[in-house]
């Protein structure tokens, strides 16, 4: 590449598929990028702009002549693909490139892609669609289809529809290969088809496509005219996304970053919950600063401070994963809030009891002092079944009222474990200090 | 259901799409279960026990007669389903199973079937295919294609062999129905083709077909020839399951459970992680405790001890987190290990001076130990830095000697990070606390 020796270099990537193209891409600075991209035709060019990462579209685009961009991607660029990359760019910059397509038809569906916000069945979706009206026949069908067919990769579904447009059902190409060229739609069409309206949002649309096993997923206005399809491949990247945003808050992560982001960016995600900790921490010390005198006398108290604190953060990580994993893949079924706590408590107790047990024994070993032995394991059982109660109610409570469960996770989650569960600790101790 | 009223079970569920008709099974006892089973026509009956959970599939399977499942349900089931639902029994029931089903060539993919290991290509692919030779016409083809059909639900790809049954492209049906019916194959097909080797891991075949946006992935066997293929819909849950294992791992919890599970499968996958961190806690104890006397001068050290093992604890998750998912996702790079940790380590310094001087500031007011104010702050920023390495070095070194990077996270980090946190923290504070 950096001889520029173009014949090279083009011989070089036109053998590879598209998508090793954009990891080829998203290693080189944006001088040595942008002439690779020139020297790809316009089909390969618009596969590799579609697969790049979001921040190397950015800088390439910017880079790039306008209409270089109109007429040599997007023109061969799906439509939903093309308004995602679109869709990035300021007004007038939208402007300017959809000036420069020459068909109006994929313009005018760019133009219609761009209403609809980027997390919803609409934006998600593609005007690619092969579609037949219930009143043709086979032959005209397969006309049709030649016809529509011209852009379109690959054809998964053709759907049928009325005479207004509205969607009523799928015909396979099977079964139209298979039938008298003669026959009408109508009568070998399958009615039973599923949909989406367009303000579904992206989550919905990844369950129903996950549970019933889609490719495709035609996508329908308010009152059924059918407006476009959602393919799976759209939809894995929302399923991956949302089981790594689940997983990034529970670690403290509070935006969708990678390995590969600046400094600046991970810092800028990292550091809010770090913060929480931080102000949780402080809580902590004046928690424990109330019990000071307790704490000259027995300082033996003080060494299983962050055993009790550990284990509370980690059983109430535990039950709120469970909880938000169960609600992202909408597997919780019909039990009640009330039966859930009594099964999760159940499995605290067990869990507590041998925890507890063990430490006892521990102790009863290793410290000669009966009070601290009894405390610790005590204020253990209560901590492990405390935070078992908060680590499933929480989430389940944030998800009622529409918030994000997946935000009790993680530090938040392992902040109030902390606190509360140093107050137990404490008053445990206190007590049972004065008893014995 | 309780009244056992036949034709109104049986048309209330006749509607219902086989997902649906799934989840409800997974509500009902066994018994009221079968009992719905049984009514269900061959199609939806195997489509239903592909969709509900492993555990009730389990449950069904015991009760129902051998010669039922197989007639009924096998049959009409695509063979890796089928597979699967066979690999979970003993070895005379899986024979007794086959013996009953008509159809030997049905019987013999099936078998195929069971000798690879589910997580691999082999165990994820199914036996349906549509096949056409190369030196076939079109018109032989789609005469092909009517047969071959019959017993597949929905053509993705017609897959292009040799003579020898060597996997050399695909067709694409909108091609065939636009060439003339007397155009060969061979100048039709399409020779571009991915393919994944029966033994390639179901993480290999996931990644494949989400980078390419493949909907169906042809497996060939060590010589090329085709065995079956993989379709999007097998490969989804792969992916959601990867996603949510990390996940699960990161939170403690070591076997794959969900919500609605039992006590004691719950119980069994967390109470070992629960039992490292209580091992943790003990060695905790312990380093705490060879501070006694200075614990005692300074009651005060003991206050912070909760913030320094939280924060060292989320920091570690955090940074654990982001190897994990790059190296799930497949997307770290080809950054080298060093520069890698070279830029956490710089992320981490960013983080934690904006902690430590937040809580240097919040001590020079409210605490009147110098010694306290610089210890706790000194120790903050060194744990931070310090858990950042652990938390990048670890996954990455695990990831290396081929060990799951995931078992890294979660509880194991951030008790490892707990006791070496509170070893930097006294030592300073032992330091600060003799010079002051």
């Amino acid at each position: 590449i950096d001889q520029k020796n173009e014949n090279e270099a083009k011989a070089m990537i036109e053998d590879l598929h598209a998508a090793d193209i954009a990891d080829i891409l998203d290693e080189l600075n944006t001088e040595e990028a942008v002439y690779i991209f020139l020297l790809l035709d316009g089909d390969t060019g618009a596969d590799v702009l579609a697969e790049i990462e979001e921040d190397d579209r950015r800088r390439f685009i910017k880079v790039l002549p306008i209409e270089v961009i109109a007429k040599k991607f997007i023109d061969h660029m799906d439509s939903d693909d093309a308004a995602d990359l679109i869709g990035g760019l300021s007004d007038e910059k939208q402007e300017e490139i959809l000036s420069h397509i020459d068909d109006i038809e994929t313009a005018g569906d760019i133009v219609d892609l761009l209403h609809y916000a980027e997390d919803t069945a609409g934006g998600l979706m593609g005007k690619e669609l092969v579609i037949v009206n219930e009143n043709w026949t086979v032959l005209t069908c397969l006309r049709e289809l030649s016809r529509q067919a011209e852009d379109i990769d690959e054809i998964y579904y053709v759907y049928v529809v009325d005479d207004d447009n509205k969607l009523i059902g799928t015909l396979s190409l099977k079964k139209m290969i298979l039938s008298p060229t003669s026959a009408k739609i109508i009568n070998i069409y399958e009615p039973d088809v599923m949909s989406v309206h367009t303000d579904a949002s992206d989550e919905e649309v990844s369950l129903i496509m996950e549970k019933y096993d889609l490719v495709a997923l035609p996508v329908v206005d308010s009152i059924g005219r059918l407006m476009g399809r959602i393919t799976i491949d759209d939809v894995v990247d929302v399923i991956r996304d949302e089981a790594e945003k689940d997983y990034q808050m529970a670690s403290g992560i509070s935006e969708d970053i990678e390995a590969n982001d600046s400094i600046w960016l991970q810092t800028r995600a990292r550091l809010p919950w770090l913060l929480i900790g931080l102000a949780g921490g402080i809580l902590s010390a004046m928690v424990i600063s109330t019990h000071e005198s307790g704490l000259i006398a027995t300082p033996a108290m003080a060494f299983f401070i962050p055993l009790i604190t550990a284990m509370g953060g980690n059983v109430g990580v535990q039950s709120s994963a469970i909880i938000v994993q169960g609600l992202a893949s909408n597997s919780l079924g019909f039990e009640s809030t009330f039966s859930r706590l009594l099964r999760e408590l159940g499995g605290a107790c067990v869990n507590g009891i041998t925890c507890s047990s063990l430490l006892f024994t521990y102790n009863y070993f290793f410290s000669d002092s009966y009070a601290l032995t009894i405390s610790v394991s005590a204020a253990l059982l209560s901590v492990i079944i405390f935070a078992s109660a908060t680590g499933t109610l929480i989430p389940l409570m944030l998800n009622k009222i529409k918030i994000d469960p997946a935000l009790a996770t993680g530090p938040f989650i392992t902040t109030l474990n902390d606190i509360i569960g140093l107050l137990i600790y404490l008053s445990i101790g206190a007590y049972f200090y004065g008893v014995f």
